[in-house]
């Protein structure tokens, strides 16, 4: 008797659970592959960017997840102009492609205080540079890292649909709205 | 005496180079972390759209990169309204991040029939299903997959720039410009 490592592709309902377990191991695990997801966001020259982030947060109740950045970074100034996000990971070992579309807030100061306080402070050193991440630089290390908890910011990203493709023996893909309540339908791969 | 692997970091025209070398590595070399970029582009609607794709082939001397898909699937659409895309490789063993943004040209029909004509049978069977890819399925395995020469289209992604961020003991980003003639300036991290 052979058991099916991926039967959990076989429905609807245990396909979008298997998402949530995966984007949870990206939050506890630094070596899942959830850890570091792709995020794409529009410039404000309307040409799509995409850099790794790190998953910081996954609330599957809300729908929602969280990532920390530089509130200098071009990414920010992206989000504040066109709020939309992309997330995208790949996990081989699942044979699994999770899209995430989400709307952004960004979160900084006093919504964020707190979440300063606890990070350790070799943490805190990716959150504050001179000059500003993106900005030209005459030599390779001219730059400084001083920890700013006023450079801290956190992307709060409100998905608003997953699209899953599983590329096991048969390829199956499927689409889970908030507006439908997260009951998910079949896509043509 | 200890060697730095990652010497070729520390100078433009090195690092250059190993972006090529990855993204050489990824059309040569299944398991390579540049055989699977995440394609970014814009959607109809203004949202950022991010997938996984192959990496066919990527010409130095040019700046230009390959990527099959099915003429029906959304990307394709995508590109057709803005040709923008972004391409984004996070190597994890070299800690090596590689953004490429560029426009692309979608080639079908007799412009890929070369390439269609070389390729296996299996190959070719990810190009042509009906219903297209993205339509609404009853049932998970309600799809026919067919090789159809007419699906099958090439895009053509003409580099515009290069982003590269190294993490390793010192971080250091590098930006490198077609118009620029590929010189390079480095960016803070």
């Amino acid at each position: 008797m052979t058991t099916d490592p991926f039967g959990w592709a076989r429905s609807l309902e245990t396909l979008f659970d298997q998402v949530w377990t995966r984007l949870s191991r990206g939050v506890h695990d630094r070596h899942a592959p959830a850890r570091h997801p792709t995020l794409a966001t529009v410039s404000t020259s309307g040409r799509p960017q995409a850099r790794t982030v790190v998953l910081r947060a996954a609330d599957k109740g809300n729908g929602t997840i969280l990532v920390y950045t530089d509130l200098q970074s071009h990414k920010v100034a992206e989000l504040r102009t066109s709020p939309f996000a992309a997330l995208h990971i790949w996990d081989s070992g699942a044979h699994l492609q999770i899209r995430l579309a989400a709307s952004a807030s960004i979160l900084t100061g006093t919504d964020v205080a707190e979440l300063w306080r606890k990070m350790p402070d070799h943490a805190r050193m990716a959150y504050g540079s001179t000059p500003s991440p993106g900005i030209p630089l005459s030599d390779a290390l001219g730059y400084t890292k001083i920890p700013d908890p006023e450079a801290f910011a956190v992307l709060h990203l409100t998905i608003d649909s997953i699209d899953v493709v599983h590329l096991g023996p048969n390829h199956r893909r499927a689409e889970y709205c908030r507006a439908g309540g997260w009951a998910g339908h079949w896509l043509a791969p």
